[in-house]
């Protein structure tokens, strides 16, 4: 070890799972956002913040899937209570709804953007802090304000640049799952474990295929390699209501051979909502609560068939989200089409929002029950989609560099000279800037190019003290890095030359500077 | 103690010194915001952000008067190593512009805005999570780069809506007050204590004036009801040199008895910069370092000058920033125009942002001192002032409410119709919302009052089945309240009936929706 490597020096480093932005990365975020905006504004919805710090009570313990439970959150203790960052936009809604009751218009539509913190093992893509836009409607218990949200959703994703038949937003009702298990007599507390073992088998139905989840749904399955895994305990009767409720049709080969045939609720047409719904009726044991699931899947189909959102709106009751605190409706936005991975492989970007009807989240800090529903759009997320298909929302916020004045002599009268150049082109509205760095002419314009500007203007001493009065010299970065790649014997090279840098009176800076910048 | 009082629910309240933002306060802040980020862009200054959270280490101790030392920061641990919450936006960029050094361009103009935590004991108007709105310059050693950074400033004040005149960037140097503590010999760590004495007693000359400071720099002062301070123990030379660098002439009225009185620094004649620094040069015993500071404000002064800003950028040595980081030029813009506060009296809103050089931040992650310079506006102050002064900026900001439909027949057939209605004038652009509460039709209208919506949509069954085809009621929600309020026997009573509620076939809802928008 040398002795550089013991440096007192602090290491400027950042904390893993967290993320500087640039100015692309900002602009892309903000132009996305205001977009998002519009159309909640259109829905009716208005903008409300909450700050980042909240009891921990307050907050309760919602995170699902905690590897380390209560450590899923930042918390400090502040004197005698504790305080913790949030780790969702829904649970501090919960409490700024119930502390401002009595004077919300009811229902209450509202919408936010912000940023939440988890403090989880950080992995590659996992971050400890990230954005969520999230939209709530709270005192509205109508299924039609689920429909509302979804719909929401779907205009959403369309007037960000994602065409129809991109996405499609996904609805289920977590009174329906209930329903089934209660039916195959998983209900009650006292079932949580197995009702787990279940949701694990069909966790891998993508994987395995519904036959094998059909037998870890029952006593078990011994996978190619002779592993044996032991199943739920189902009967066959129960284990086959499961699969009905996914979809699946069995049909019986020969003797006890069952063979999975998958129910086409993807396909798209218009019917499909309400044959999802019909299915679910007729061919499942939903019990009491799961038929009350049915009915709001009902009524959310109808307006979704009235109002043109069948196509990409559709019952699904593949979806399960990870949240506890959902109580009905449940719904998922899916970014259907595939882009390459690093590797060339197509992929889909697959969920990038989310959400479901809380019923029970306001409730918590008032003697009565306060319906609600919301929705959370993962920003990275639909930030990285957006521009992998170069939707022009974020690819117009690329703005280019400002016009650099090199600063070639530094005495404190050029100097000032060179800043009110520069003042004459920001009075105009034009970006511009003074060169403050020590370094010469060519270390001026490597600078200018780092910037992506476009245009330098130089003035040396011979310029300002010309014989008529000072002259400037304005050049085109663009034009003059494409011409040093041209060859001499160029028909037009003078005249692209001649373009490229032009001198000019003083007077007539800006609109010499204008006349580049209006270059393509 | 009832029993109510022992409720288990959770108390829906925030932390002290954390607040709510609602539509309002976030419109007229973003709008405010884009004002300034259009100015920034305009000389050059890139966005950039940083995360919320950072190594311990890698902030520092930089905040200033603690009344709770290592307190003042919110600080988590995190497996081995502390983690803190923010506390400015300056040690972060520090940290960034260290790890990104060499492929940053330099200078690196920058800017951003972003919540900053203090864990301090919170007060009336004093917050735990607060916004600031930062720009720097990175890379230039030259005073250059501090003046275009007080210019900006002023810029952005006028942009802002605050005239000229009703505003002031006061510009010091940090080493001039070193050379002056320096000169009477109370330089070097050894003598901190007595220069917090000193600077104390030049805080109280508002309150006290030049006399009574004189004598507490001295041997100290007997007040009105007899009680003596002890003074900071400076010879008659000493502190008259402090007095003379704070501005104020020392006149011999007879014997030993002095007077002082203020030299006029905040004339407004554009002499006064230069004046300013002639009489720190001239009359204050300055020391080596104190005569660089004075150099560096001599350059700033011709800069202001010759851009035109020396009638609101002014030199002025009682500006004293309290961050410990500065080391050199330091900057407070302060507004001068009076408001009245809650008993009516008049007082100014003073400082709104400030800020300086700060050469050894960087430094400190890297081998090679860094120079940087820096200002910082407080976004909720400044705010305020924008709104006590009714800035057109912050004024645009206020937005409508949505156009309610309301829902008085809840059948699914009905509601998918009022629906459809709604998705309708959404599709031309105009925010509508449907009515998605249990409310009968009052509380529907008293719920539109809320929301401040110009517009009702009133559909019965009547309307839909009307013989013609269905029908929709427009109703004008501003009019009808006038009408209310109005006798009858008006003249045109009848006609601004008919404005303020007016039936039409469903096909031409966009169409009159949009008269009723349209008016005044």
């Amino acid at each position: 070890m040398t002795e550089t490597d013991i440096s007192p020096r602090v290491r400027p480093m950042l904390p893993r799972g967290f993320a500087d932005r640039d100015a692309s990365d900002i602009a892309a975020a903000e132009a996305m956002m205001a977009k998002i905006r519009e159309v909640y504004a259109l829905y009716g919805f208005e903008a409300i913040e909450t700050p980042f710090v909240e009891y921990t009570e307050a907050l309760g313990k919602f995170l699902p899937d905690q590897d380390r439970p209560n450590e899923g959150v930042f918390s400090f203790k502040d004197d005698e209570e504790w305080l913790s960052l949030r780790y969702d936009l829904t649970a501090p809604l919960a409490r700024y709804v119930a502390e401002n009751y009595d004077r919300l218009p009811k229902p209450y539509r509202s919408y936010r953007a912000g940023w939440v913190f988890r403090n989880e093992k950080p992995g590659p893509g996992r971050f400890r802090q990230f954005m969520q836009f999230d939209a709530d409607t709270v005192g509205a218990a109508s299924p039609a304000a689920d429909a509302e949200i979804c719909m929401m959703a779907a205009d959403c994703l369309e007037a960000l640049g994602i065409a129809r038949g991109d996405y499609v937003i996904k609805v289920n009702n977590r009174k329906v799952l209930d329903g089934v298990m209660e039916a195959i007599g998983l209900g009650g507390d006292e079932n949580a474990a197995r009702r787990l073992t279940v949701l694990r088998a069909i966790d891998k139905l993508d994987r395995l295929g519904p036959d094998s989840v059909f037998a870890l749904l029952g006593t078990g399955r011994r996978d190619e390699s002779g592993d044996f895994t032991r199943g739920a305990g189902l009967s066959e009767a129960q284990a086959d209501n499961v699969m009905r409720f996914f979809g699946f049709s069995a049909k019986v080969i020969s003797g006890p051979l069952i063979k999975y045939v998958s129910y086409p609720f993807e396909q798209a047409d218009t019917e499909s909502n309400e044959a999802a719904v019909r299915w679910l009726r007729e061919r499942v044991e939903l019990g009491h609560v799961g038929k009350a699931g049915a009915d709001e899947l009902e009524e959310m189909a109808k307006l979704f068939d009235a109002v043109g959102y069948a196509d990409r709106i559709r019952i699904d009751p593949s979806v399960v989200r990870g949240l506890e605190y959902y109580t009905g409706p449940v719904f998922e936005a899916e970014l259907t089409f595939e882009v390459k991975d690093e590797d060339g492989r197509p992929v889909r970007f697959g969920s990038v929002g989310g959400g479901g009807r809380y019923d029970g989240l306001v409730a918590r800090f008032r003697e009565e029950p306060v319906p609600a529903t919301g929705f959370s759009i993962g920003v990275s997320r639909l930030l990285a989609a957006l521009r992998a298909i170069k939707s022009p929302i974020v690819a117009a916020s690329e703005t280019p560099g400002p016009v650099v004045v090199l600063a070639l002599d530094r005495d404190p009268d050029s100097m000032a000279n060179y800043q009110r150049l520069v003042a004459s082109l920001r009075r105009a509205g034009i970006a511009a800037e003074l060169y403050l760095g020590d370094g010469k002419m060519n270390a001026q314009l490597k600078y200018a190019d780092r910037r992506k500007s476009r245009v330098a203007v130089i003035q040396g001493s011979n310029e300002r003290n010309a014989p008529g009065g000072p002259q400037v010299t304005i050049r085109d970065l663009k034009l003059g890095a494409e011409l040093a790649k041209t060859t001499k014997d160029r028909a037009d090279y003078l005249e692209l030359r001649q373009r490229a840098q032009v001198s000019a009176p003083e007077a007539e800076l800006v609109a010499r500077v204008r006349e580049v910048l209006a270059r393509p």
